[in-house]
């Protein structure tokens, strides 16, 4: 049961409101307060309305009137005559309140099988969870129309080769189930898939194929936070005929990247601008604090891959002309980048390999000369990342010594390796001040050897300690000292920061226009539960999929990506009002 | 009552120990984890120690019983006799316990009255409140030598000039009194300030030397965080004849800066050393997420000051020439900076007035032949700040229109003083780009000229919208305009960041050490109520300033800053020890 009440400013400071909400407290009910800043001393901050719940009429009279006592100290005040189902009252202001509905709320119970119980899982069982709570809200309603108090509710499954993991993962969401699943057990795979409307594979992106044929056979809608695949392409018709929807790159990159770039190229190409440019940066970095290390950047998952990333050849255009970066000059090919508006990051931008595609998928590719997306790091990681690379770092080939399975400390193995090309130097490689001489040896210069041999001693890599078996190359070494040593402590944040920008040209007027939008994200660290930022980016959109299904607000059928009005519009929309800042800015 | 549990890691994983925590708090215990992480994969994250407290013996047994079962749940457990005081528990591995005393606590009651209910208050008097708490823990017993159960209690009274500032600031803050004072007003002030054994003034300095006059007279210590004064120096041989110290300069800056630059000093000296380059960094800015401006920077306070700031004249020492700049030229000299372990800060650093005199303070200026003390700011700050003041707008002298009470916009009176210079101009000045134009014809580069623009833009003087009758100069319209669009919104954090980096060298071997000292701090958000790092970084220092006077840790009386090793060794401990994070480096 809920009223609604009205304050005047002056009448209720921030202090009254601390005692107002106290007694409602104590006397069991609930508030909700719309924020009003009046004037502009600290003082003067006060509240214009306050919603008043309660779960008894009598306790809700009870509350409305102590309140009114309280707004009105002076005054001798007599509870003004109520009708039955209706709370009108005079503090400030009168406002009418709505009809209270006696009746038990309607629930409409739809069901989400969730399958892998990674990092990204928690923020996307945690939002379907919510739904139940969400749907009383406005926006929801806005957008799913749910007019009458009827409620939705999802019944969220979570699945895991590992129950254990499972719930590890949910814990203290309430109302979560988790069963034990291996997707490759199809008797099980096809009981959990039946028994929900529709399933969010966070597995693998190898994994998919199998969920897809057991969604198709049991006519299931499927979400994954995947790049859509060839594999996956080729079950559009298969998907269309069974009249479900296979939703893929609803994550992060791939995902609120699309989302992002389409809303403002759709509406450049409504208003009948032509996107003359289109670049995109994105990064998942350590926040700045946690970016405490001379590469200024941390791993959540093992560096392999991602050092692996730093040589893809690149493709982009570039005022008309289509440049090529061979993945061996990568890093060198970084240059300084500014977000407009958040000039307090030092970062630089290394281009994302074939840019050009996404002038397909965004339908820009006559129309725009540039077209460039990059990968955002802070600066200085690619020139000492291109160091590394070159003194050989990340060789990858069998090590002479280390294949061997001879024991070596990481120091030898340094002087070793950086001593092939010196001619037979013999001085020790301890210190930070003899490993930048000998890189300066090796040909590079002063900066870029002080960096470097700095990385090099922080990473430990002139420690005489025994390297571990495993590793079988320098590059192995270093993956093993980069995984131990740029990995996030228990209170540091991760950060995510994606950023477009277009130019759009009207041919008539010729007027220029710059849009942007921007994402900045940080982890969460809640009782003890981190919730990286990247987690975030990723399973929340992809669980917004999810209940755009669930509510019938994707008719689509097929193999389908976050490009189409009918998905960015309200996943866009649902994020934001989620928690999730995304910031539009014209010029 | 105090059970302390040692555990084997692999038995306890994290999920075993959130049962047997959930366990302990429904049992009505309390906890304390030694976390200790064990090997390398994130489900081998356990707790090696765990300390376990309840009011009640049966209680205390209870859980400890449970808990010996959760870790041991395949042996068939059965408790051990106790003696009648002690806890003796086999869980992996044995602990002995400590006495556990049965008579009730002894208590040690001291007093401090706060005086000012700003915002740095607020951390002050919670720091002063917790002391009931942390007097129990280990480091507190190391300095402070309570080898017995005796607790240290502190009784806080916070007085303000109105009592409701007092009680909004202290809000939540168990057991703190508060109190109306006026300090003009003698009796009140003597009455107060008899009540308790020491007193923290966060009043405006100017209003120390009544606090201080009072302080001699009824022979309690005084401690600030302002600059010691002439004024204030000359009550030393007062001070000290009364028997008590005034113990100034304990905030951030001054205040933190002197403890950490005389910790590392003071540690050369002591090892041979000569400090040949003392460089100092320290900035109150926005966190790079709240920096979301052209400037990227926010005011707390009033911007006036802080505009001010920006033209004092600075004076330091750069490898033996002493280096002067004009206030004028100020922002001119800006040099780029990075903090050496944390580059993903876009910094920019200003001289900060005469460094020489901390030469003098720290006792290096006969050897330093560097000393230098500068401002933080992000990158592009000092250049737009120095092209607004050459354009006028922090012109102090009353303006023609603004004096004479008639009515203008802010875009006029933009149009009106940007057009001075130039040759009866009279394009409108509404966008970006026109404001850019007007800019480079008064003689500045495109780049400047479009910072600049885009930063009056965001200030909105190019708008049509009344300046406020108060305002009589440009000076006084920008920082009205400065104070409105750059003020922090409610969840945005600020951040305090201040970097020594110190080079020894050692006469006799002529090596050079470089040592550096780092603190970064954010503001807090919780429950709604904003602390900043600003009044954590200085209302913490102050408040162990009072802590340390009074278990006697301060001997020397008079006036004093943190600059001996009995001020700062001690309060530069209990700072990390409560949470604020300082870096310590040696290259």
């Amino acid at each position: 049961m809920l009223g609604k009440v009205s304050l005047s400013g002056h009448l209720f400071d921030k202090f009254l409101i601390n005692e107002a909400l106290d007694m409602i407290e104590a006397a069991g009910g609930s508030f909700h307060l719309a924020k009003c800043k009046l004037g502009q001393s600290a003082d003067a901050e006060s509240y214009s309305e306050l919603e008043v719940g309660a779960d008894d009429k009598r306790v809700l009279d009870q509350i409305i009137d102590s309140l009114t006592r309280l707004a009105n100290p002076d005054e001798d005040y007599i509870s003004p005559p109520r009708e039955a189902n209706k709370i009108s009252l005079k503090i400030g202001k009168v406002q009418q309140e709505k009809e209270v509905k006696e009746k038990p709320e309607m629930t409409k119970k739809s069901g989400v099988l969730i399958i892998g119980a990674g990092r990204v899982c928690r923020p996307a069982a945690e939002f379907l969870a919510s739904v139940r709570t969400i749907s009383s809200q406005q926006w929801y309603k806005t957008y799913f129309g749910a007019e009458s108090e009827e409620q939705r509710d999802v019944r969220v499954i979570v699945a895991s080769m590992y129950l254990k993991d499972a719930k590890k993962t949910i814990e203290g969401i309430p109302d979560v189930e988790t069963v034990q699943l291996d997707v490759s057990d199809s008797e099980n795979l096809l009981k959990y898939v039946s028994e929900v409307d529709v399933v969010l594979s966070l597995l693998p992106a190898s994994c998919h194929a199998v969920v897809a044929k057991t969604c198709i056979e049991l006519k299931k809608h499927l979400v994954t936070a995947s790049y859509v695949d060839d594999e996956t392409s080729m079950l559009h018709e298969k998907a269309k005929t069974s009249g479900i929807t296979i939703l893929g790159e609803m994550g992060l990159d791939p995902g609120i990247d699309h989302m992002m770039a389409m809303k403002m190229i759709n509406e450049a190409h409504i208003r009948k601008g032509k996107v003359k440019s289109f670049t995109s940066y994105c990064g998942g970095l350590p926040s700045p604090a946690a970016a405490n290390n001379p590469l200024a950047y941390k791993f959540s998952w093992s560096p392999a891959g991602a050092i692996r990333a730093g040589r893809n050849p690149a493709k982009y255009k570039s005022n008309g002309d289509v440049v090529n970066v061979d993945g061996e000059n990568l890093y060198d090919s970084a240059t300084s980048f500014r977000v407009p508006n958040l000039p307090a990051f030092a970062l630089e931008c290394l281009p994302n390999r074939n840019s050009l595609v996404y002038g397909e998928f965004y339908g820009i590719e006559s129309e725009a000369t540039t077209i460039f997306r990059g990968t955002l790091r802070y600066e200085g990681f690619s020139m000492i990342m291109a160091t590394l690379s070159k003194l050989g770092f990340f060789d990858n080939e069998a090590n002479q010594v280390l294949s061997t399975g001879k024991k070596i400390t990481f120091g030898a193995l340094l002087s070793n390796f950086l001593k092939k090309d010196a001619d037979n130097d013999s001085e020790p490689l301890a210190g930070e001040e003899e490993i930048s001489k000998r890189i300066i040896k090796l040909g590079h210069t002063k900066e870029t050897a002080t960096k470097a041999a700095k990385t090099i001693v922080f990473l430990g890599f002139n420690e005489e300690r025994e390297i571990p078996s495993l590793c079988k190359s320098v590059f192995d070494a270093t993956c093993y000292l980069m995984e131990e040593k740029l990995a996030y402590s228990g209170d540091e944040q991760d950060m995510v920061l994606l950023h477009h920008e277009v130019e759009v040209e009207f041919p008539e007027s010729k007027r220029v226009e710059k849009h942007s939008a921007t994402l900045l994200e940080f982890g969460d660290n809640k009782n003890g539960q981190t919730t990286t930022a990247m987690a975030k980016t990723v399973g929340i959109p992809a669980a917004i999929g999810a209940l755009l299904l669930i509510e019938d607000k994707i008719k689509t059928r097929g193999v389908l990506r976050p490009l189409e009005p009918e998905v960015y519009l309200p996943a866009l929309d649902i994020l934001q009002a989620y928690g999730i800042k995304l910031i539009e800015k014209t010029e």
